[in-house]
């Protein structure tokens, strides 16, 4: 069992609001991540496959296949984006890196082509981190 | 003469658009940068302030002061904001890594409390990095 | 389940010295880690609390929170200080990284407001790391 | 229990091959990494040792050690040289990274001087890696 | 004035070898470098242009435009390929590092369609930078 | 002209204190840098020299060489010490990263074997830097 990694990235806005609550209410939870016009980040998702390596190649997954998948799944949706505005699959959720890599983990889990899905990680800031191991 | 560097950090969120131009020259300028709803990114600005180390302290400027210079001249006013819609200092500027950073460099150049503004760097993602030095 | 984890950093000066071994002897043990006057480091410590995210918020923990825990409870206590000779919850520790992070989560793991204390990771340089997850 | 990690870096070259297969199938299954004069990267090796911190040192295991046999037994075999042609331990095997964690593992694991071998973590470039834990 | 930096990786082998010096001179001059078979790096560019913003963009320079110039030019050209053997513009240099970047900065002067070209650094590991600036 | 950059390392603890003032001075001037016991730092020295490449090796300087000289004049000296205390060419001078920076250029500017030095810059934490250039 080899566990692969790809990292990826993107960079998007988002804005920290749950409109079941008051203006002051998300202030309370959110801070300055409840700005009403949003800000952004870069963000870094690494997705990481585990499995065996197949014999006649050595690899667990081909990497550029995963690559692309990813791009077309999720990178071509969220980059340049503003993830509470512009993307389908995110509507109705707050985007926290929690949410977002929980969604994420769902499109991604049955697109794997080879190997499974072990964890995705979702880079913030440089400082904020978070992971998804379909738990 | 010593070049002394402090880096700090700020989430922003920003969209790239002309407004004396069409919907669809904004586009062609800027791709996916003109995004109606915006996209965003992890700053990294660096300063760099150079003179000659004191004696009696061997600081060229108290790293302490100028960060805290930093924090209340550009990054509270920028991070977790919205750059086109939340900053005074950017209205109606096109807000490129490269008008930003020279805006920047206006606002902080006569704060500098010793030695004197060199350059601002401003990294957008980590493949775009923009300098300037008040040329 | 999702694991969040915050860095933080801290600069500190510290001896690996065992005070019941000679001088010979912790310096065949220790090496240059055992100069008589310290030798220091900036340490990166990241802290991963893992639960479930929260329905009104999205947060496993309130980041802002547990960076405000972090600060009073380690940062404030080991930063610019010397870890054998300036740190109550430090003393008499030989202060390798393998007991410092021992010590951290000790004093963490109570604290943790939301989710629970999964790991402890701290960098001594950028090629030495060590991981405590409280086994 | 504490989970100790080094990192080491090599520099090496590889060709991604299988001689059993026509040079057609190679170039569709490896596309440029079956470039016939090879290529190279900048590998990162991260080595995790797990084990008790022992009482007299607080080490799990002494990592000037545990450098010098990664020195000995990996990096210079490998580092500047062509992992096909040169390294007589990776004869015969596909060298993908998930292939040469594996061999690494193999290699290692008996050598390890105090704790046991938990995991090998190889980068193949910064967007690709790989981990064995021996499963 | 504005620096503009555009930062592209590749993986390539190569070897350093003078055909008119004998192979005991090579490996005294080279040592591990002369390897006969090669070695190789994740090699980093960083491409920084100097110019004026435009003043309906704001751009020194398209990065989308630079970044498909650097991608042409030279990416495509040397990633994936053994230095010495592949590349018709690296035919009879000695493939170090500063060479490298001369011979990029001959390609790229020309074909730079707005400000123009300031520096090249090219990394060949973490701990080996060179910079031309046409000087 | 070639500018060839070699990154070393090194972990030291220092305190920042001018003996000719008092006690209060020195904590207004230096806060938790003048903390009696210390503190310390992993240090990254980046050492660039400047020239043209010799023909007959496509090197300004030769890396080997450079990485001998920067580990006998100033990485043996230093590393694993506390700087005020155990390190000669140090002695009466307070350790900011600016002195030391200039004291290293004083030591290692005699002793560049080919091309002549241009910059050494010194990272005392991910945010401070500085770089001296001999001006």
């Amino acid at each position: 069992m080899i566990y692969v990694t790809r990292r990826v990235t993107f960079s998007a806005s988002h804005r920290l609001f749950n409109p079941r609550l008051s203006d002051k209410e998300n202030e309370e939870l959110f801070d300055k991540c409840a700005n009403r016009n949003g800000h952004g980040h870069n963000y870094i998702m690494e997705v990481t496959v585990v499995g065996e390596p197949q014999e006649h190649t050595g690899y667990v997954v081909d990497l550029k296949t995963l690559k692309e998948i990813l791009r077309q799944e999720i990178v071509d949706k969220v980059d340049h984006r503003h993830l509470n505005e512009d993307v389908d699959f995110l509507k109705g959720i707050i985007p926290t890196a929690e949410n977002i890599a929980k969604v994420f983990w769902r499109i991604l889990q049955p697109k794997i082509p080879d190997g499974k899905l072990f964890s995705i990680r979702l880079h913030e800031t440089e400082n904020n981190v978070v992971e998804y191991r379909g738990e």
